[in-house]
């Protein structure tokens, strides 16, 4: 009973832990507080909007204030906080990972219940929670977190497949799996960030004359 | 009487400031005439798009073809012009400066007209008078206006935010309490760019070994 | 009778070219196999989801998953022969010229098939056909292929304008207008790529100490 309504405020949380980022990645470019505050509302609501205009649905927060209202807070803080924080590029990663984590399979979830089919949910979950990263990053002229050679785009699948499968096949309620999948992604990621965990990378073989 | 007819006009001059805007930058890059269209056009609706998907309205440009022929036009016109100006880069902050102050205004009112809640229409003002320039400049891979040090969110909230205010509290027509917010805006962007108005920009406090 | 039912699959292969595409873009920035997969998803699907959100139509790969199969199953293909293939940077510029020749022919159509004026069609064909090479360069950040000298948007604007000609006046059916088009678009960017046909690009008169 618990579990269900602590979930309800999870789609709110991933938007705060990405709006956090946002903000960080605002004060590396030394930005006023109204700058924080629009690169991180944007990055809070950026994945979840491209969603929701893919699946045809209302856009979130137009009909549900309180998602701007913690961002924008929450932009404010990183403001007044940052300069307390030490390792500021790291805590972007975390929570950036946390966001990303929950996004993946709340934006799965949502595609599933409009009748999505599972291929486009899981492409859904994927894009939905790194397009809030790659706006931040691509806005702010910053290096991606999705071009480092650690695992991303993958801690986002399988979060998002993960939800998918235990839905489909596991006899478990939803919220279990919503739980089981969301730590999936994040220990993916988790290990990329403290243990740089990484897939193999692209080498070509052979001479390329005309690469590069 | 004269003020509506005006402002009827107001959206499709705002499209025309942001489409030279983006011609001129294209001229920076050295672009042919298709590119200066291409980029111009792409700036004069960029904003006004991501609005009318964001309300879920029909998007402003597919139903009234005036506005893609302005921004084609004004493109055009830049590129036969642009070689007899001088001052060219700051041409384009002033240009930029007044679609920004119309636009600001304009999408706040569209959202408010369309029931969307006042926190929202704000949001929708801001969003979408920087969406164009800021596809802009991340497109054509310049710095984005949006970096410097001087005030531009700022502009186009205090734009929506008078805006919103003067209509829920002041016993004005919609079209006084439009040019009035304008010109607030318009000032405030104007002291940016002629003075460096700017606020207070982010510095860290103490060391921080693992930033930078 | 053979050539609608070839052009049925027009949009599967153009789709399929981008995907392509992006996954050599992505084998420069040396991601792993899932980035080809993201970035040749996201550039084969990115340019037709424009235009649907644009137009008010369902979004294509929502309703047929077979282009999500296909532009996941080129980009994972691609990561196996890149190694294998010799001048890379050019393949990529010939498989992007080959859907642009699709798309922005596609584009145009169905535009039109929902009744937007002309002009509208026209500039969804050029949009539409380019967007997901913008995405695919501005997020990998990479230079894009639209700021080189050679033709580009032109040959877009080409086939899309060439098609709405054909269509209105010539007593031929929609399936030769459509291959007639993208002979046009296709051969004025393969000009553009093998013997650097250019438009003239924007040079200033005189002296501009403001500039630069």
């Amino acid at each position: 009973m618990v579990l269900p309504s602590v979930l309800a405020y999870s789609d709110l949380v991933a938007a705060g832990f990405f709006a956090a980022s946002g903000a960080l990645a605002a004060a590396e470019k030394r930005l006023d507080i109204l700058g924080f505050v629009f690169f991180g509302t944007l990055t809070g609501i950026g994945g979840g909007t491209l969603r929701d205009l893919l699946l045809d649905l209302p856009v979130f927060w137009i009909s549900d204030t309180r998602y701007l209202w913690v961002c924008m807070a929450l932009s404010a803080l990183t403001w007044y906080l940052a300069p307390m924080l030490s390792a500021r590029r790291r805590l972007l990663l975390w929570v950036d990972a946390m966001g990303l984590s929950l996004f993946c399979v709340l934006g799965c979830a949502k595609a599933l219940q409009n009748g999505a089919p599972e291929v486009v949910a899981v492409v859904m979950g994927v894009m939905s929670s790194s397009f809030g990263g790659l706006l931040r990053d691509t806005l702010l002229g910053r290096p991606s977190v999705m071009m480092g050679r650690e695992i991303y785009v993958t801690a986002a699948l399988v979060g998002a497949a993960v939800y998918t499968l235990l839905i489909s096949l596991a006899p478990i309620s939803a919220s279990v799996a919503m739980v089981l999948a969301m730590l999936a992604a994040f220990t993916l990621r988790a290990g990329a960030i403290a243990r740089h965990w990484c897939l193999p990378s692209y080498r070509r073989l052979g001479t390329d004359p005309l690469d590069e």
